[in-house]
């Protein structure tokens, strides 16, 4: 069979992240774009994906972008990603968030899984790690084919505190985590460098804490600064280089949050570690040598996970 | 003086669409970039544009983003793009919509001359031709540096559906319109291209009528479908479009909202004409010989901004 | 079988115009390259591969790219460009430099479809319009895999003077010319536009066709500046342009050497026609009415490659 | 003064280097390009020029690219890259070439200091640490506004041979050196990583060892396969690289030759060593500190340099 054809992607969630995503996907001309919302948002959905659309000559871009509500658009996708799911609502215990939102997890999977048998699904949800794998466990997938998103997005954000306080190219800087989102996350800061040059030879001990509790805290930021909602733009940024690396191939050392056997020390557990994204998804973890300090802090984020995947394994 | 600086762009409204033209921005690397709203709005402005530039380390891309609501922070900007405004609310009048937002303009503007007294503007606060106007009146500028946004916008979706009739790519069809935004739009179907192909030659009169129609009011079927709000993705990439021909002297022929001094027969009057956007901002206004049919088409949209500015002029 | 793996380019003859087409696939990222020339240039096209693939760091691509003189590594190619051939020397005929050439055409696509018979072919072999129908022939592929490049070329040059004419953006200039390479170059000046707006209505007659005459002799008046060797930055720019089409499925239209049946009158030619290149290779061709000066120009350029055609078809 | 002019590079050599680089400068858009040679080759200089200009509407961007043989056309360019000297030839001694080349860098810079007496120098010649000293001694020029290209391309190469060894993204890669080019390089493999871990964690001392032996010769290696003449396409991507962090005010951390005056422990000396680039050029050194082997390589490539400083200082 000769046919070239374009990619096909699902983003499921059509709201700030979802879209955004969508539209970093377009720009990248990865393929062509379904984004996906419940009925109730079928309009503004629809509609989002068509703005979208309407840029495309503009942007300079071939990409289809769909809104829809109907998972039979979704049909033998390549790659998906899921963003669905609530925020904490006040009042709301955390419990009852993981509960819903895995509620909402698992029949999106269900649904995914039945249009697209083959596809790749990266998972944003929160709480991500036991998102990713409430989608593993019903997906019924190899775990290459489930992957979650945390690391990419926390590194941005160190990185991004880096550079400022350095001075210099985003570019230039690189970080380091591994474990869970936010408050869980352990920064390698030894592994962290600019311009190659390790941070701690450019920066003051007291700066770099400082920098990375701001980043521990930097989804906190936003949110206390948006007032409603959560961030969108380097969430969405995150999930597209993933995406891209896993589309073209690229063979991509990337943190990201993946099903461990053993890796680490730690079994049935989805954390952050460092992989290989490539044509096969995630092509492997990457094990680093911890210091009994930085063991001690990617324990206590495994804890942290498993209590809440004991939630939803209930 | 040798030192190198980068480009100052402001957009003011950090809503959807400023928001995204700031992304856009930023992606093309073509400056840095001051988002600014009102005070009551500074901290979810100043969460946005974090949250844009924790993605420039994903995006490979250096630009400093900032949000605030200080005109302070725009000193010496080298291009200023108003999305300031609000949106139609329900029961208010067309006359006290325009006599709100040609308040808001034309405040912006004072703020933004006394800080910044070299730039160039470009408008795209609704309705887009007088707000241009009363830019121009405001700002004491020359012609050439204040400039309307609606053409490159209704040419891509007008590009948008013509490509989708046909099943070709984006980048090869060309539209062509003259006059004011939306309803008032003058389609040139005869200039209008797939490939160099006049697109007549290609698709049917009934489906060329229809999807003119279509384009005539595709923003409004965009808020139909939002249900709130209105597009900001395509309106978005087409500022940014703009301001990358002023920016980088691409001479681009553009359709823009110019000021008329004779042109088409009009004078003291903002309408949307082919124009030249380059390194002096809009350089120059290209005349076409119309038909009578067109002519007075374009002369009930020149009728029908005569009206708005009349508002504004009061 | 869900593993996503990239495309494979090959590119045959590894000079000036092979070597910068490969940078430029590797560029855009469209997948991995392999660089062929003959068995006594195996050594250089190596040099030149490994020292492009050493660039790809700084580029911040992913591509693999190879040289080789060994067919078996451009196996299960998707896409192959002939650019092999020699070039006119002191004392040769015209018709012994299309036999020449027509040799090796003929071998280069015997040895591609023995590994790659899937793939999709473009020749830019000269005299092209006449390659292209013996590496049509030879193949024994379907009519839509097998495609030349002439037309990109000569509308990229008649673009770039036409911009320079009028000293606007080359994005914003649009050329059309039909039949074959160079002095037999049929532009149709009645589809060539400015921002849309037709250049007869910009620039006088005179000065249209000075640039016309300039462009059908575009090829000369860089062979005569370089002194030894022919344009490739252009030509290779233009191959890159029509892999692209192909590879991402874009459904660009874009003037390319077809095999006809029938359209514009013709059987059994291969002449430069306005067409859609998409994931299917050569999908469409686009039939204008031609006005009788037009078609007569048409005749003329048809004659010329069925002359050369009967040389190789001896 | 509000016009908004394009930036100005000038590219001395015509030869594969230069034309190239001039090729990557225009795709970046970073400004319009004068490529200069000796009024010899003029015509094939503006030959290369106008092939490359005429690529422009189809790699869709707006550069003006010229070809001259006059530094009159070189007037007030903003950044110059010099990339003019001769290949060592059969039978000449080292110190005749260095004599040479020192000869033709030092009129080639006189000629741009009096039309450009506020540019920044980039300096490729061979061999370069010394021509970067002649550029800087002639021009009169602040140290800031002089730099040498080696560190970029060896990381380059060095990045490259990683990238094949762990079969990951060249993206991921991190290499980084210290000294001379070439067999002087030292290269500091305890700060090279792949995503972010050090490849001594991931490849075995013997591999690395065979891939900084590879590098060091890496020129040779290109060389050994051309068979005539030298690599171009890294050497560019690398110029084009630096080029873009000092125009776009990038505040990039690379390793470039740089002057000192004292760091490191040397004097009046051009060395490869981890810079800032950025809108004033070489805005900063950064010093590491090295172990008593890497200081000692260090010395041996210093000792080296100044050998050849001495030849042109006679």
């Amino acid at each position: 069979m000769t046919t070239i054809k374009r990619k096909k992607i699902t983003v499921v969630g059509a709201g700030f992240t979802g879209a955004t995503t969508a539209l970093f996907l377009a720009q990248k001309e990865l393929g062509d774009v379904v984004l996906l919302d419940i009925p109730q948002l079928e309009n503004p959905t629809k509609g989002k994906a068509l703005d979208m659309l309407e840029a495309t000559p503009v942007l300079g871009v071939d990409a289809n972008i769909i809104g829809t509500a109907n998972y039979e658009d979704t049909k033998d996708s390549d790659l998906v990603i899921i963003t669905a799911g609530i925020a904490r609502k006040p009042g709301m215990s955390r419990d009852d968030l993981v509960s819903t939102n895995a509620g909402i997890v698992k029949s999106v999977t269900e649904h995914i899984v039945k249009y697209s048998p083959n596809c790749y699904i990266i998972v944003l949800s929160n709480p991500v790690d036991a998102m990713t794998y409430v989608a593993y466990k019903t997906s019924g997938f190899p775990k290459n084919r489930v992957i979650g998103q945390s690391g990419v997005l926390d590194t941005a954000r160190f990185r991004t505190f880096l550079a400022q306080e350095l001075n210099v190219s985003v570019e230039d800087v690189q970080g380091f985590v591994l474990g869970g989102h936010g408050d869980d996350m352990v920064p390698l800061v030894r592994y962290t460098t600019a311009g190659g040059i390790p941070v701690e030879n450019l920066i003051s001990k007291e700066r770099i804490e400082a920098i990375v509790k701001r980043t521990r805290t930097g989804g906190g930021e936003i949110v206390n600064l948006l007032g409603t909602g959560s961030a969108y733009y380097a969430p969405a940024a995150s999930l597209a280089q993933m995406a891209e690396a896993i589309l073209k191939d690229k063979k991509r050392i990337l943190p990201a949050i993946a099903y461990l056997e053993g890796e680490y020390g730690y079994n049935d557990l989805f954390l952050g570690v460092p992989t290989l994204l490539g044509g096969n998804g995630l092509e492997k973890i990457f094990e680093l040598e911890l210091t009994a300090e930085e063991k001690a802090a990617l324990d206590k984020s495994a804890d942290s996970v498993r209590n809440v995947i004991k939630i939803v394994s209930q």
